[in-house]
């Protein structure tokens, strides 16, 4: 059973939605929990918020947080989760923000990716440090992303 | 080159940018646009846009339309591209719905897909007829509206 399949199973066992904010992911993440039959139960929808600007016009990132230290960092991506949970009514939010390469993202060099989930009370933000091609960079993320998903659905992240 | 390698390519050529709005495809269109490298200076983002009700209140489809008529009609997948343009601030939006199986989508059929490209002044909506399983079907969707997609940048939409 795949990642997603695994995901979109714990999901539906705990009764909780989720909706899905990424940015060097581009949709990935939204793309494998959908590739489920049966997601539709649990799966709100997502946003890509590739631009920068779309991450405080869409989610409602702080501006001033993304002109100071660009859209690469922790808080961006805690704030991510939190707002797509907010905009697509979510239980859960779950986010992605970080540098594929093959360019460093303002301070952040290629691999430095940021993966946050939200839930009404609190959220779990984690920073990884990974190596390979573009592709291999974002699914390492997309891994990752559901497996912090998986977390917070068991209440465990 | 891929289709959405080449997409970019006319975008870039076109100097225009694109917004996605996904339902059946959940994230496809825009992962096939943000993995070819540079899509960043053409690709705004997307919304996906999966649950019915999330097509009202983060892109405007009308409520009346959806309650009456389900999710998979040509003028959702109109109003769905001219909602994320607006939404995400792009040139041209593009849209995806339609029933991606395993079960008939209200009263759409398997196989039944809507595409649909907005731009300021109009747009061109489409009618696929697919078979195939579920992935198929999705893949199948994503390649006839990136197609869509190109036409549009080029102006032969």
């Amino acid at each position: 059973m795949s990642t997603a399949a695994r995901a979109i199973k714990e999901l539906t066992a705990a009764g909780r939605s989720v909706a899905v904010a990424e940015s060097l992911t581009g949709g990935l993440v939204s793309a494998a929990l959908t590739s489920v039959p049966g997601a539709s139960a649990v799966v709100r929808g997502g946003v890509v918020s590739y631009a920068t600007d779309t991450k405080h016009t869409v989610l409602g990132v702080d501006d001033f947080l993304l002109r100071a230290g660009g859209p690469v960092q922790a808080e961006v991506a805690r704030q991510m989760a939190h707002g797509v949970r907010r905009v697509l009514g979510a239980d859960l939010g779950i986010a992605t923000t970080g540098a594929a390469g093959p360019d460093p993202q303002g301070s952040a060099p290629v691999g430095r990716v940021f993966i946050a989930v939200a839930w009404e009370s609190g959220d779990d933000v984690r920073i990884l440090s990974l190596t390979g091609s573009r592709d291999e960079i974002r699914s390492a993320t997309v891994e990752a992303a559901l497996n912090l998903l998986m977390d917070a659905a068991r209440g465990t992240a």
